[in-house]
């Protein structure tokens, strides 16, 4: 069984009207909701950017399987230290799951090694994710694709590193395509980049878009391994 | 410098009005024309179905540094024979550029190990091939995208394997996405499968698509490397 | 729950008397005996070339989650048909695990489009297996190496598609390292190339080697996905 | 043509009898000599720690198409703004080369995300690096395999992500194995990180390993691509 932390920088829906009246709690507890109660998930907790050490104490992270990651505006405020923290702790296996607008994150910036830059549009139009890898274990359940009726545009070039999986692309009405689906692997721990989800959309309320987030879970949820011994050798 | 051939399957432009109409001479001509006197290209040769041993021979074949594949209707009438001299020449470095209906043919399937299937709707809508790996020397002086006024749809889940580099990514008018330039390695040689190219649109005359062309017989040429030895050992 | 299929050849355990002192009840009774009763493992059934349909029936395939592969001098009686099915349940989702000299089945080469081939000696040195990706599912409980006191050697190079995952990288005595634990997916299916194993050595007695291959049996399982919907689309 | 910067940590040259021995006038100077002059190198220019800017100013950076690193007892005193400033020039398209300890480097653990930790062993033992991707244009002319007769010892697990291209594998003499030539692209950039090359053994001046790295030299250069536009698009 998986233990989940939610972290939000939870600003937007603090300041915003907009961004309270779709996420009066936080994105966090949306997101908390979709995964609370639903196998494999055991517990969720929640940690935000104005907590001490933004939630993400030493022990937190250690009992942390998968943490998701949601920030937008406040990406600077994040301490270098806690994104050391958590940088040793996916290497170590923990499971890390990047949304939407975390993708300028330091925490993800730092895994990729890139600027993780791109186009964006806000302009409310529709979006289809279409499954590009049907057998993968994250669209388990899913159809061929996943409409958005309302949605910010993201597009390419999409400055990461080529995913070890790609699992899902994008469609954009106003003409534009984006990788909306990434899975990577950093020392232990795996990584799923998932486009979806900004403050005024009621993205995270999505059906489909819950499912995936749970097998995004499952997926990387951290494995038994073998043991990383590095240094001397006799 | 770099000896290319290509091949057509040659039976549109022979049979069908509107293919005539746009290919006169056969879709092999334009695309010779596309490449003949522009720098890497050294020579280029055409070959068809319906010639002896479809053109191919051990002769042309060996001379041959990059292999062009166009066809559609005819896919079961290569000879299993020919199929087997393609793939040995690729395996020992001879670069292949795959393009739009050729997905179907025997050497493309033989050379991926899958079905490769797609979803296609023939409705001469927009498309706009985005470039997502802006570093690769195949988009060499291409903009960051490539419209095309009407094309043949075609639409994921694309059943190949996951590319080694995706280079270009579909956007159709109607709704779709496709991950229409796609790069492997497969023993020595180099493939590209390049999406653009209906028998019923002019799209081997647009200038963006012969740059790409061109760059892809640059890529896709062959490079000394390292010796090929097997089998038993001292 | 999951059904394995394991498949042999059956012919070195019959004819020859080095091979009936290793594995008297043949390399599939081993195997079954490796996989029986562990989890995820619910059922083991075997099958072997002279069987009629090789024992590989649409009833067989249709039921078995992961199929294991060993052949070895006979490749060539494995009839077309039984390949074209294989493949095809593969590409559905099923897991298949080549197991060494599989490497050379028609099954394996149908599915990497390559020849799969490789050096070798037979030399009875050491072996041992480099864990090089410690994060991977396969490896779960598995040690830095493991060490096989007498194999065969297979050295590099190894035609093959570079793995989507590289998880064991051998060493051997003699001079020669290879790429011993290669990962693939290909359509929906899972495919696992695991090197050890001559007939004539008790490589699959050993408990860490056998670990492996309940480990890549939970790995290959397959996973409901999404839909492989293809053809004309309105 | 291309301009190289050769860029060497030069501490262990001026403080240890033994690596002066072998390198009297740096290891940078033997690099140099290494690519000087030939194809397609047009110009090397070296820089080291203690120069100002450790002589990697703007002016430098932008005039230089591939660099060079060499690194080991002081990665930490390599400053912040230089690491940023370099991995800006990789991410727009310069080709970096890291070299043996460079594994080690603020740019290299930078750009890869992870610890890019090992196993070693100073026991100047054989080393053969075995090529794996025989029709990589970087092993262009380089035989199945390199023997170095002395080196120091890397072994798995290598924390780095998985390469695009995985060009050697290294076997060495104490039982152990290591990816020796790892491919990757980030951004526009080409990055390749090659193992030789320990302070106090002579493998810069072998014929091969100086083959390989003008290979490299080829290889990373930078390509036109395309643009790489960021930021709102209407």
């Amino acid at each position: 069984m998986v233990t989940v932390t939610v972290w939000n920088e939870f600003r937007h829906e603090q300041e915003d009207e907009d961004a309270a009246a779709v996420y009066p709690d936080g994105i966090h507890a949306t997101l908390a909701d979709a995964l609370e109660g639903h196998d494999p998930v055991d517990e969720v907790q929640t940690a935000t950017l104005d907590e001490p050490e933004h939630g993400l104490t030493e022990d937190v992270l250690e009992a942390t399987d998968v943490l998701f990651w949601w920030g937008h505006i406040a990406h600077d405020e994040v301490e270098d230290e806690i994104v050391d923290r958590v940088q040793e702790r996916v290497l170590e296996g923990m499971g890390l799951i990047v949304l939407h607008s975390g993708h300028f994150s330091k925490i993800f910036k730092r895994l990729m090694g890139t600027t993780c830059d791109l186009q964006w549009r806000e302009d409310g139009a529709t979006e289809r994710l279409w499954v590009v890898d049907p057998g993968h274990p994250i669209v388990d359940g899913i159809d061929e694709c996943i409409e958005l009726p309302q949605t910010e545009m993201y597009g390419e070039p999409f400055d990461v590193p080529e995913p070890d999986r790609l699992v899902f692309t994008s469609w954009f009405e106003g003409g534009e395509v984006f990788r909306s689906g990434c899975c990577y692997q950093r020392g232990k721990g795996r990584i799923f980049y998932f486009r979806p989800g900004h403050e005024t959309f009621p993205i995270y309320e999505n059906e489909e878009i819950r499912r995936v987030l749970r097998n995004a879970v499952e997926w990387a949820s951290p494995r038994e391994g073998s043991p990383r011994t590095f240094g001397e050798r006799e």
